[in-house]
């Protein structure tokens, strides 16, 4: 295979004691004191309400930051896809739970093999799926536990609601090598409601029909024993709810634009976790009445908006949009421009697909390196 | 340093002559016979009109790519990151011209090392910057070329052309380690102007206002012996200026749906150059009236718009945004949807970016795979 004989050099990674300031940039930083508050809300919720919680590692990526919420009570991990679930169980996760489906010959064979080493339950929505997954799981000598996806949304997975999904838990209960455990029902849809009361009515609505079709599958004979869901957004309504008893937030441990947008109930901004997340950059030209940092696209998803940006004497606004390489700023209320060398935080706007551009997350604390975590799972 | 005792897992490559249906998906796919006609009609282009050709690296941040651009007479390559540079170096790339500003002690300390080793021009649009450059070239004992970069939009760098532009250039020339050797002149904003018209209207002002830069050069004693610029979407123009004596388009070697909603000078698109690059993936659930593929945000860059999207059976449209790690497609005409596990090809709307998400290429041949290329310089 031809290729690049010299490989993949390899960054030099800031040894600890690193001033922030002597970063290179762009950089991922957490903020440590900020990232272990998360990570103690959400087990202290979590632990009140008598849920379990899986945390959703799609988030971080890191086998390092999953032993932390392990450590911290969690009762193992979420994951999007097989390669992130053989990266958490290479790295010692015991426990994983693929929220989303498995499809080809290739993927099944994969999750059955890692299900020999690991409690593994992944998600169907589809009849034909659920019989190749159980068929992958005999050949590999395996029992994959099942959660039927519940759709609650246009266009996301999910087998419809009713007697789609009853036929489904049906099939998983008799399938043998195939360990039916209950309701996959994640709203997504709900999450970013930026305001309480829609929020709300979005969750009871889903929570109205996760207990109508557990009733439904009980009718039949069928138990569910576990019902699974919730985010950032909402984990305080599914933790309290009676209906589920697992919740799977992911982005409360680095927070992001996007949550900081949502209200609570009493119409404040949602504040129950703290930004830990930056992107670090430098600002390295200045124009008329802006200044270029050295972070673009390649350095701050923008799936969803731009990011908000921080600096040390000044707020910014990022004015356009990022390009590949380079973000444009403005001082807000027209205040000075910074110096080049400057260096400005950027808070995402979708903490996944930033971290998901780099190989590693700096933690800092009181302004210095502590501790570099590699994005385990980065990339595919 | 904490961090992952088990490091990271490093993904199964496919074997030379895997067929593309067996690709594990999402993954990064090189149509190698149109990439190779890409290369070829660029250096002819290039050849022809007399000009240097210095791709741009940025777009596929590989070595194995760059030697092949060079194998068939490009100058050297264009990189955007001392990272970038540093990485092309390793691989055995001797000459490099970095256009963009080396900001900060640290990468000017390795941008003047790096200066020992190989032929290096950097981008400069400050006179601090400039001295600063100066002392570090001096005190790791190296030359570095200078560039001034002409500004020749609002928020983009550069030194304002003129006084400003002229100080700089003349400062250069009197600063001890430091060659200065022209001017750099990016049309950043030109490139994507859909209409010919439009866009040549935007060329010639750029043109314009270089070659009274230079004249002005010329008249204090200051000779530019490298005017650089030019994309992918104004690449003849430059060419055949007669003011530039090199080009450096990087997107050619993929194109992209950007690229491809541009139009040439008889009004039909834009195709000097065909579409190599395609985000291979696989449908995965199914709704009503559309399907979901298992690439994402985390997939495909979103930053400039949605990709194009290319099913061996029907052609689709991407429906609203993509989510983290799903995409929604509906197939155009109201045809069938496919079925679970048939793969889709989208075209990003934006080449660097979306190869900045992947480790690898992976370059395909008659519908199997032949080679695999890293892409060194990923990330940061």
């Amino acid at each position: 295979m031809a290729g690049s004989a010299a490989g993949p050099r390899r960054r030099r990674l800031p040894p600890p004691g690193t001033p922030e300031a002597d970063l290179d940039t762009p950089a991922l930083v957490v903020d440590l004191d900020a990232f272990e508050r998360n990570l103690d809300r959400m087990s202290e919720a979590a632990g009140k309400a008598g849920v379990a919680l899986r945390p959703h590692a799609k988030t971080h990526k890191s086998i390092a930051v999953a032993r932390l919420q392990i450590e911290r009570g969690a009762a193992g991990v979420c994951v999007q896809t097989v390669w992130e679930a053989e990266v958490m169980a290479a790295g010692g996760i015991r426990d994983i739970f693929l929220t989303n489906e498995v499809v080809g010959a290739g993927k099944l064979e994969r999750a059955a093999r890692l299900a020999r080493e690991v409690t593994l339950a992944v998600c169907v929505d589809d009849p034909g799926n659920l019989d190749e997954l159980g068929r992958a799981a005999r050949r590999a000598g395996a029992v994959v536990r099942v959660m039927v996806e519940m759709n609650n949304a246009d266009y996301r997975a999910g087998a419809p609601p009713g007697e789609p999904l009853l036929r489904l838990a049906v099939q998983a209960n008799d399938t043998p090598s195939v360990d039916f455990l209950g309701l996959q029902a994640y709203n997504g849809a709900g999450q970013h409601i930026s305001g309480y009361p829609a929020r709300l009515a979005s969750y009871r609505r889903l929570a109205a029909l996760v207990e109508e079709n557990i009733d439904m599958l009980a009718r039949r004979g069928v138990h569910c024993r576990v019902v699974s869901g919730a985010g950032t957004g909402t984990y305080e309504l599914e933790a309290a709810s009676g209906v589920f008893n697992e919740i799977q937030p992911g982005s409360y441990v680095f927070m992001d634009a996007g949550y900081l947008a949502n209200r609570d109930r009493s119409g404040a901004p949602f504040r129950d976790f703290e930004v830990s997340l930056y992107v670090l950059t430098t600002v390295m030209s200045r124009s008329a009445g802006a200044v270029l940092v050295d972070a673009g696209l390649k350095a701050v998803s923008l799936g969803n908006g731009p990011p908000l940006v921080r600096g040390a004497r000044a707020l910014y606004t990022l004015h356009t949009r990022l390009a590949d390489e380079h973000g444009v700023l403005m001082p807000d209320n027209g205040g000075d421009l910074p110096p080049l060398g400057e260096q400005v935080r950027l808070i995402p706007v979708n903490c996944d697909p930033t971290v998901n551009l780099y190989d590693h997350l700096i933690g800092l604390r009181n302004g210095r390196v502590e501790t570099v975590w590699t994005v385990d799972a980065r990339g595919y």
